[in-house]
């Protein structure tokens, strides 16, 4: 639904909407013949899913499989392909850098160079992220003229570069050419605006290049993802509400707080995100809480640990219930099978559950099942207003 | 989806796509209560349901019957709204004749009018081919100032008028009133870059008039669907891979060219096309085979010989399956229901077989069980992204 609309048509109220986000929670049949998720443990689930009403979501698009990014955004209700967070401001997200509307981010890897300069491991061995933050206090001598540079270490080889100046663009190439055996690619300019940025960006990678030259495994860097700060009209504002985040990886709290929700930040583990949903229950009408085990586990391509994720996700869910929010939505960002050890383009199972649903006659929460649901095939940036709706959030559409 | 996010998400692979389109493929229930695809012996198709994932498309969208352009368009990814071949383009794809950049073609008629100038006959009793060739090799005579005519015989009393040269235009009405007892339409611009284009068309008409008056039955011409050389993003860019189209009528393969598919002609038979596959299987990363067979029965509402073609796919399909394609495709461009003995809107059952399919527990390809399929009901123009990502073709959108 178009955001204006949903401007016009949100209405204070004081129900509680609680969105569960299990990360990666589609998945495809393992060797008996179920997914992930129709084998784990999910009386909880299933309970409400008897209660409520089941569905499916396409995270951006038929055939598309998302990043977390983009997934999540069309969880909260923005089209993914319009509101499309740069790699780099991704990164920054992730480790509470807030960018300014002057900046320009990208995503850094620290890598191998060869003694022909040909990149030989694109991860410099995945380097200790102490050590990354070493090479970036080193890196943040390197001075540009007429802008700020930062430089921050994220995790492993991974850091956050940016510069803030006037008139700064995303305007150029990345200089990562996701290869090895290939050289780092110069940061030329993809528009007339970005040369000075392009200009810029080749002055401090060779200041840098200069300064690691005997550091191998960590003797070079690549960059991606440049981006600005993304303009997002924030989901408070949208919707007429107080919102809030609860993640235990920063990531998702980041997307979040992009979208103007307020983290709250130090859960370690899902237990502890529980605590803090029931610590801030009275202050907030919307909670955000990420589940990120299913998808680790998809990731690595170990059905068992995914399908005992989300069982775990399950046995703590009746916490969640107990607290009696009017709406209460489960739902995954995008799949990720075991079987494919990747992000993946398939449906996602949605189940609502609370106020003024229609229960359909689905009696367990499965790919299977969710098929002929009540709430049918949506795209997932349409889930939000049918949540919202359901929680008496949204006004009539005209007379 | 959107052109620009195919190119920039494609990716080379070598997964071998094969797309058998049935045409005409969804039906109506007959008198047995089952449609033709239901009737019929699908033992191998049915096989691959179990094993795939079904679902239902939309040629165009609710409620349009398109005709094979659009229906063929949609399935290779391109919203038939937007890529509209004109009726005189696609005649020209049949019989082999490329369109230049210059060029406007039109679907001629020959037909029979009356004493009065009115017509009794829009096919002029459906002339021979023979005798239409004949007919086209007089028109050829008719000099146009300024601009060059081709004149091509195509099928029964159809053919192609071209017209080449510098500053046309598809301004300008079409010369058929669709409806006998009707004159010929006077060939009017419909906008003032069509002027000259409409003022060139009446000469050739009126001269083509003056030729034929006295050979009744094909005394008269009628001109349709003006269009110039469509400009169709090529499907091989798109998505990066060789592709080859394999049919016995030319028009279908004319139409696959138009999207930049290599022609594979030379087969005469469903038997002779299955021949080629094989021959040329190493050469190509996407096949598009057409079978005819399915559409012409349905047109002639000739449920049993639909039912029967349907089968006899169905029995030379292992040969298909045989060549070991990581995703094969089996749908029609559109229903052609025998019981209405035309092109219809209704939805036409999609099975998708290979790697990553998410196996539904629908055990039999048809329209009654496709409904309930994993791959929901889609437009046919998205088939292909997804098609393309179980094909593992399409990169991850975002980070």
């Amino acid at each position: 639904m178009d955001l204006d609309l949903i401007r016009r048509l949100s209405q204070p109220h004081t129900s509680k909407v609680v969105l569960c986000v299990l990360d990666g929670l589609g998945g495809l049949p393992g060797s008996r013949g179920r997914t992930e998720l129709e084998e784990a443990d999910t009386k909880n689930l299933d309970r409400l899913a008897e209660a409520g009403s089941l569905g499916r979501t396409y995270p951006v698009g038929p055939g598309i499989a998302p990043g977390s990014g983009p997934g999540h955004m069309a969880l909260f209700g923005y089209d993914p392909l319009v509101f499309d967070i740069g790699r780099g401001a991704l990164e920054g997200t992730g480790i509470g850098f807030k960018l300014g509307p002057n900046d320009i981010a990208a995503r850094g890897n620290l890598c191998t160079l060869g003694p022909d300069g040909l990149i030989t491991d694109r991860r410099a061995g995945r380097l200790a992220t102490e050590r990354t933050a070493e090479v970036c206090a080193r890196l943040r001598e390197i001075k540009l003229p007429g802008v700020e540079t930062f430089v921050e270490p994220v995790q492993d080889q991974r850091f956050l570069l940016v510069l803030r100046g006037e008139g700064l663009s995303d305007q150029l190439v990345e200089t990562d050419p996701q290869h090895e055996g290939m050289a780092p690619i110069i940061a030329t300019a993809t528009a007339p605006e970005g040369e000075r940025t392009a200009a810029l960006v080749q002055q401090w990678v060779k200041a840098a290049e200069a300064m690691l030259k005997d550091d191998v495994p960590a003797n070079g860097l690549l960059l991606r993802g440049w981006s600005p700060r993304p303009e997002i009209p924030p989901f408070p504002e949208l919707w007429k509400l107080r919102a809030a985040a609860i993640t235990v990886y920063p990531m998702y709290r980041g997307v979040a707080e992009l979208c103007g929700m307020t983290p709250i930040p130090g859960a370690h583990t899902y237990a502890e995100e529980i605590a803090l949903l029931k610590e801030h229950w009275d202050e907030y009408d919307f909670f955000f809480l990420h589940y990120k085990y299913a998808d680790s586990a998809g990731e690595d391509g170990d059905f068992r640990r995914k399908q005992d994720a989300i069982s775990a996700f399950d046995e703590l869910l009746p916490q969640i219930v107990d607290l009696k929010p009017n709406v209460l939505i489960v739902t995954g960002d995008h799949s990720t099978p075991a079987t494919m050890a990747s992000h993946s383009w398939h449906t996602v199972p949605l189940l609502i559950w609370g106020d003024n649903v229609r229960a359909d006659d689905m009696h367990q929460f499965s790919e299977t099942l969710s098929r002929n649901g009540e709430l049918g095939t949506l795209l997932a940036k349409d889930m939000m207003p049918v949540a919202m709706a359901h929680a008496g959030r949204l006004a009539r559409y005209g007379a």
